[in-house]
């Protein structure tokens, strides 16, 4: 705790603060009840400043630390009863915890701790024509809804988060990872309360059951806003039944464009990044898209390189005509128009030839989810067309698609990729948590 | 038209450019098609830089001018059907469009096209530390959906806002204004196309039914976001039922808070003008706090004040009480629960003594809709207090609730006022109408 006076004195400002009492008779349901609570809380964090706030961070950090068998015990069941259930090895291992993993996590809390805080910063300001003094300025959202999938890892990624950020969250991940984010958040609660801040700040939706994620959706009024993370049906669910407000997250249908004037060595290079440097995650590339100019000489290096990367070719016919010609070893299948859609996130990519950057442009209008399209290009014209022309989270030129990432952006942070237009785009960091407010003082201005 | 050659060499390029083509089979639904045109004609706009633009502007102001007679026939008769139903007079007033006011819609887009063009500002950028270049640029929206009530400048105001943020407009006024609006988006269009840009960048909704508006609600994905204009009802309806996102905007139930260190006289000036300079709009204010240190020698002045204003003041026994020893003039009813949270947009007020100004929060977190909130106080740690706890579009201190509006805060422009967090909040200008991109550079970047 810091020992400065004036933290002290917002903290005890805010105690004698009186919250808003909860509705009488108290909502039936759960969920709503720890809505309720999450928004008396978040009244309380809006005007805290950096310290305090920061605090709660390190205490967290430590307490992660010292309750490690806790955690690791508790997770310990979710991965026997996965076990068990016959999930998938790969699902088992994005569920375990470990002793190093937990130690981990409470790392990146610290490093939290040492962003800045999004709060108060001044957005734009002014004096207006008659005197009055024009503010706007950054304040916590409110109350944050995050549902997302087996990771326990983002219970406590987005909890920090939220808490820098000024924000109340309720945390609803799966089922499966229950006892795990029980017992994380349980942790992340004492710890908050033991450093002064409103332990229900942070709080688990009640349940394992579907029904809790549908009221946590109708909590429109409560909650400020819901962020999905998972997997496209689980965000398709969010995005349609919803009637707080959501920020869409994560679908990535990313297109590699290999332009007429490519340096062909080095599209290889991105293409072979973008692809298979980590196929699970939603910034790889699923599509290749290749001008006509260089197609016999780019496809068979490319075919090549994806080829010793373990990665099949849903191809049309001139890059299967191509890869005929050149004998080459990659396994080549045919696209169907399915393939232009589909966001692969494993060892397979579409590939088409196409006649002009303005046809790539149009492929990618038709098929991408928005989320990345990467140029390879020596022609600085072209490159200035595809990023004017296209339409996404980000453009990149002559960079692998892979760069989209909050931490890569240096943001420090990522509470997620959003993929919708409105409030942010792209990588989401601390500020991306926050709306604004404008404060207009004046000395008895009234209007004419 | 512009002659410069940059200009012209952009436009001919994008006309070159293959549109995204219609679905085969076409949808059934009018709107559905519209929204596929709109789109078109968005991405036609989205790369334009600001002359083309603004000369298009300029084209809409020159012809709504040459055009008057016509337009001001067309809403004779929605006028005259108005009269026929028996419409109130405020409303067919507000409907009426005559010379003056078709030459002050004109006046007002050519304002519009003076104003700077938000698109492509950078918003942020720098260099990563892998020598990757990240900029983050402002684009378009896209597609934009208006839903508004009576007034047909609002058709002309929206359509200009939107041309000038490169986004395509899809108009959807009231029924009772349709003559006028297919008048008004006729010469519009006719503008648009004859300035060479695409006519769908402005549309109006088809057809006179309800169902038009539900097609528009659910038509996520071809349509970018939804901003309904106009009752608290409309608003409602919009936002619970649009798989759109929606911009929520208008609903004000304002607060003024008289406190224990307020100068009295200011808080009389600042009173008035807050709820009785314009009673029908939304940033008027509906109820008046006052700490109880000051009602005994504030609430004569003010009641006094409100009767000559032709006030009714819906009052708590406590304010009544000083109304009855104080002999007032005026209108004193007393106060329901329901009058706290009452938008009245009429000569009415609701009206308590507080203990404290944190009471005064209290209740404002309890009622407001979040819309704007003033404080009067001579006291900076009041103001300073007031400011942190509240939560509103727009705080004012020593100022009157009406100064929040888009032209009073220097937007030059406004397309409504956002009572919600998320993407924007409080009036909201030409910027609010975009989204960014990112745009990385490299020289072969993969990631390690």
């Amino acid at each position: 705790m810091s020992s400065s006076h004036d933290d002290q004195s917002a903290r005890s400002e805010l105690t004698a603060f009186p919250s808003p009492s909860l509705p009488s008779p108290l909502p039936q349901s759960e969920v709503l009840r720890a809505a309720y609570r999450a928004r008396a809380a978040a009244a309380e964090l809006a005007p805290l400043p950096r310290t305090p706030k920061d605090e709660a961070l390190l205490a967290i950090a430590d307490a992660l630390i010292v309750r490690t068998r806790e955690i690791v015990d508790a997770n310990a069941e979710d991965v026997a009863r996965a076990r068990e259930a016959g999930t998938a090895e790969s699902v088992i291992d994005r569920l375990t915890l470990t002793r190093e993993r937990v130690a981990a996590i409470a790392e990146d809390v610290r490093k939290v701790a040492g962003l800045p805080d999004p709060v108060g910063e001044i957005v734009r300001g002014s004096t207006l024509p008659n005197g009055l003094d024009l503010r706007q300025v950054r304040v916590p959202l409110g109350v944050v809804g995050i549902i997302y999938e087996a990771r326990p890892n983002v219970t406590v990624d987005a909890a920090a988060l939220c808490l820098k950020s000024g924000n109340a969250v309720l945390l609803r991940g799966s089922s499966s990872a229950y006892r795990s984010n029980q017992k994380l958040v349980e942790v992340l609660r004492d710890a908050v309360g033991g450093a002064g801040l409103p332990a229900d700040a942070i709080q688990l939706v009640p349940g394992e059951s579907r029904e809790s994620v549908q009221e946590l959706m109708r909590a429109r009024g409560m909650v400020d806003v819901l962020i999905p993370r998972g997997g496209a049906s689980l965000i398709r669910t969010v995005v349609e039944q919803s009637t707080v407000p959501v920020i869409e997250t994560g679908t990535g249908n990313c297109h590699v464009y290999v332009d007429a004037e490519a340096d062909l060595e080095m599209a290889v290079r991105i293409l072979l990044n973008s692809k298979a440097q980590r196929v699970s995650v939603c910034n790889t590339a699923e599509t290749l898209l290749v001008h006509e100019a260089v197609a016999e000489d780019f496809l068979p290096l490319a075919l090549a390189a994806l080829a010793e990367a373990g990665v099949t070719v849903h191809a049309d016919e001139r890059v299967a005509a191509i890869a005929a010609a050149a004998e080459s070893k990659a396994v080549v299948v045919p696209a169907t128009p399915e393939d232009w859609e589909t966001e692969y996130l494993s060892y397979d990519i579409a590939a088409a030839v196409v006649n002009s950057l303005e046809d790539a442009v149009a492929h990618i209008r038709l098929w991408s989810s928005g989320h990345t399209e990467a140029i390879v290009t020596k022609s600085q014209a072209a490159a200035r067309r595809f990023t004017q022309l296209v339409d996404a989270t980000t453009v990149a030129v002559n960079a692998s698609t892979r760069f989209t990432d909050g931490g890569q952006f240096g943001f420090g942070a990522e509470i997620g990729i959003s993929t919708q237009k409105l409030h942010a785009r792209g990588p989401m960091g601390l500020p991306e948590l926050t709306s604004t407010k404008y404060i207009l003082t004046g000395d008895g201005h009234v209007r004419p």
